[in-house]
């Protein structure tokens, strides 16, 4: 295997010394770029970029041409493991995701399979094996998925909510059947992720956008147990290389020591926790990924210098630090703002090495 | 003064001994209840409702017909102080508020002024006397404002957000005209509920809605700061009883301790904090208010009974707690759930106390 060229998102996310704070950014590839509407505009929409791995790689790579980012991230969405298990998912314009049939019924939850990524998800590793080639071991390939439930709020409530009615009451009425998917789920998730890992994913990050929205013993029980299941089942190697996982759950910030205790390799944060803390909270067994406000690329190159800065020194010295945002990029950053926030990082980390 | 025959909650709020844990749900006057959509559709608007104050009375004392809840809370919007600033507020069904005039340009910032409660904010003082004539000290009446942050980001975004791109800039970019704004609502806030007060509230709750999407230090510094000054700037007796106040940041369960030292009585927390842990890190300063997920009374009347159970539970024995939803009631609650809630506190709390 030849080595990357650039290995710091690897290396931070395993505790090990870096020149400077790798950075990369939620959404990186996204609707603030105009090359990213064009190519959209050429797939007809974001379903079908998605599922086009010639047209999912470029709009990977974009972000890439245009800053120094030290890792790409594949260009899916995370409701394809849904859409694999034949939820029917579709976006309108402007409204986010739908899925066509819900899980509503007992015995449509009863009956739901785990999806072969092989046979189902093959444009997302087609897509990861094209990237790699393009990328030619310059920066490490993420990998990712949601969480199994994250994925079950979207597939028992058939798309986005502000209040998860839905899923919820089938937490406090039916916590059987909703354990029921959430196993379904977790198998789904940790063959997908080991897919991507044998395409060339050279991390992986799971993504629970939702468990925030539980009480502490939920989380614990519905969201954590289901993601630490699928960390047990994660290839750790590939071709003799260490494969880091990293944890994201948003709004997590109570729960960071648990979350650190989870078996993953690194851990994401969102901006409404202090990283010092953090860092204090989770000790030297995982690194942290993080955790700038999303609305501070808004503001202008002095705010976000100053700001970066903030999370640099309040993270502190030494390894085990991944500069990301705390959620992802607004589609209303003017991409000069993330230039300037790429160099700010690079610049002002050295010192803290 | 002629007492209150349940005082229980101002009792549970300054910590002193009762027989049961006192009850009450943010959001109770609302459209669960039919005779609620009854009475709005005679006021014509929600917002034609909060300045009637005969409609208003009504709609307040509405859910104290039907549940044994120890307190009432006077029927309004925290909108009021915007709209007394001549903001423009309206309401677009099923789309939530709207100001007409939000605050982009330094002039209208510069130019801001607190509004006179007496004068602009008379009709909800209006349905605080006639609610405290109709409850005839059965029950106490708590009083209510929006946070100065809470107000700022309505004031600037011009309505509710879910990036608060607008407000986020200003904090960013220019913290000295945000502070300005903060500075005014403190002003404002703290001589509308002393108001409320005089007319005769007998608790007061501020409601901090939007905190808890801030960074740490930015919590600190634009919105526990602002609702410190009116803590302050409080009265803390009213015809020699003690107005005990109560602090509710939504999202804000990474600094409890910070908001339990603001110099509150009470602080309020969403469900998704632990309460036990909450009551642990708050310390003897304080009472709790909370926090049952609003969503477990979409379920069915077992699993509310099991719910509410493990929430007096994990508070533990003693004084100090006000049984509470984490975020309002919801508008799809079958309301005979919340009297099985309701209930179930009052029986199942006495082995508590």
């Amino acid at each position: 295997m030849p080595k990357l060229t650039n290995d710091t998102l690897i290396r931070a996310l395993l505790r090990q010394p870096t020149p400077y704070t790798p950075i990369w950014l939620m959404r990186q590839a996204g609707r603030y770029l105009p090359e990213y509407n064009q190519t959209r505009a050429r797939a007809g929409s974001f379903l079908e970029l998605c599922k086009n791995p010639d047209l999912a790689t470029e709009v990977t790579l974009q972000p890439l041409a245009r800053f120094a980012l030290d890792a790409a991230i594949v260009f899916s969405d995370i409701l394809t493991i849904p859409d694999a298990m034949g939820l029917g998912l579709s976006f309108a314009e402007g409204e986010g995701p739908r899925l066509e049939r819900p899980l509503r019924e007992e015995r449509e939850i009863r009956s739901l399979a785990a999806p072969d990524p092989d046979r189902h998800l093959r444009y997302v590793l087609d897509t990861v094996r094209q990237v790699r080639r393009a990328l030619d071991n310059e920066v490490p390939l993420i990998g990712f998925s949601g969480s199994p439930f994250t994925l079950a709020c979207y597939m028992v409530e058939g798309g986005a909510s502000s209040e998860f009615r839905t899923v919820k009451t089938l937490l406090y009425d039916r916590p059987d059947l909703l354990h029921h998917i959430l196993e379904v789920n977790g198998r789904a998730v940790t063959a997908y992720l080991n897919a991507q890992i044998e395409s060339g994913a050279q991390a992986v990050m799971i993504f629970d956008t939702w468990g925030g929205t539980l009480g502490t013993s939920e989380y614990g029980e519905f969201s954590l147990a289901y993601m630490q299941r699928v960390l047990e089942g994660l290839k750790r190697e590939h071709h003799g290389e260490r494969i880091p996982s990293i944890l994201f759950t948003k709004g997590g910030g109570g729960w960071l020591e648990a979350i650190a205790a989870s078996g993953c390799d690194a851990v994401g944060i969102d901006w409404t926790v202090d990283i010092r803390a953090a860092r204090a909270r989770v000790g030297k067994g995982v690194a942290l990924q993080g955790n700038l406000d999303p609305a501070a690329l808004l503001a202008g190159p002095q705010a976000i210098r100053s700001r970066a800065a903030a999370v640099l020194a309040a993270f502190g010295h030494g390894a085990g630090h991944v500069f990301n945002l705390g959620h992802g990029l607004s589609q209303f950053t003017p991409p000069e703002h993330v230039a300037v926030l790429v160099d700010a990082v690079h610049e002002l980390s050295r010192a803290h090495h």
